[in-house]
């Protein structure tokens, strides 16, 4: 079973234990012939998708009402995973959505690494420091790259523990948060997890 | 007297009960014949005043071994008003500073509104929109714009109130913070009063 999570910059496969990467600005959809079951957050794509019979979308199956409309398939498909936790999902943004009771709660966004480097960067060169995800979280910083660090990180981490609910991570930036949520649980395939549920549950 | 607080952009005037701004761009500081005592972040301007006499920095009354040496003056000048409290600075940068029995403890900078809002829009389109200041801090979002004001907003709010101390909201943006911040004080001349104080204790 061949499975696509498709974001902005790229088409992530699954093929049974086998996970790779194709560019959105190079990969040709048409040449696919097998039956490919995907979610994609990227619009362009989406609708060159939509008249390819064996391109699947499983957004389809989704029932909205426990969600709402702009927000994004693939926080949805993560969510489906989670009996009671807080998913945090580290990429370009980071999304933070919580579970109860298998029931989509609410979620926010904030922004991934890079955007909130240049943020900083922006207001002042300097400010153009890298983070440090080694800072120490108890401690309030006397130094100029752990103020920003700590800015970025420790408000994060105070409102997501706030909620106080297993911590599940995933996204490219998993590894990377993991040193900052230590008690989390790093699932770097939870959103095709998410997908095989839908398949399974549908019979599809 | 004559006091200034010198920013990236603006002189900041406080003569007597008249405040008032000029454009660092445009005023010419030789201009002034009477004795201004400055602080100055904007290290164009500070070389400038150096040969000045009529212009006297107050930094150099400041005991640095309390704080950084990369840290703003207007954070050390601010924080010497307070004997125990956390300072939130709104500005183009948030800074947030932690002053216990009149001493400083650290501190830590978050991207201002403006800053903020090009994070989200730099990371996807969907993700322009103004931050809602009236979210309710307490559900978690179910729609994009309270996604992103909840991001920004309550992580914030969840570590500054994690410290249980009185919040002193100064700034460009003190009063819009303040809705999210409903118990903080609102002191827009809090670093006038740090100039004062430093003023009356060396006597000068």
């Amino acid at each position: 079973m061949l499975l696509c999570d498709i974001g902005n910059t790229s088409y992530h496969f699954l093929d049974g234990e086998l996970s790779f990467k194709k560019s959105v600005a190079s990969f040709n959809p048409y040449k696919m012939k097998e039956t490919i079951y995907y979610i994609s957050v990227n619009q362009k794509v989406s609708n060159e998708l939509k008249d390819l019979a064996n391109w699947i979308n499983l957004a389809d199956y989704i029932d909205m009402k426990f969600y709402y409309d702009t927000m994004g398939i693939d926080r949805i498909v993560a969510s489906l995973t989670v009996e009671n936790g807080i998913i945090i999902d580290a990429g370009s943004a980071i999304t933070v959505d919580v579970v109860k009771n298998g029931r989509f709660e609410g979620g926010f966004i904030y922004p991934g690494v890079v955007a909130m480097q240049k943020s900083y960067e922006n207001i002042s060169p300097a400010l153009a420091y890298s983070f440090n995800f080694d800072l120490s979280l108890n401690k309030l910083p006397k130094n100029s790259q752990d103020a920003i660090s700590y800015g970025y990180l420790k408000t994060l981490y105070s409102e997501v523990v706030s909620h106080k609910m297993p911590i599940i991570l995933t996204g490219g930036d998993a590894k990377l948060f993991k040193k900052i949520f230590k008690d989390a649980k790093v699932d770097e395939e939870l959103i095709f997890k998410g997908m095989q549920k839908i398949i399974r549950n549908f019979d599809i």
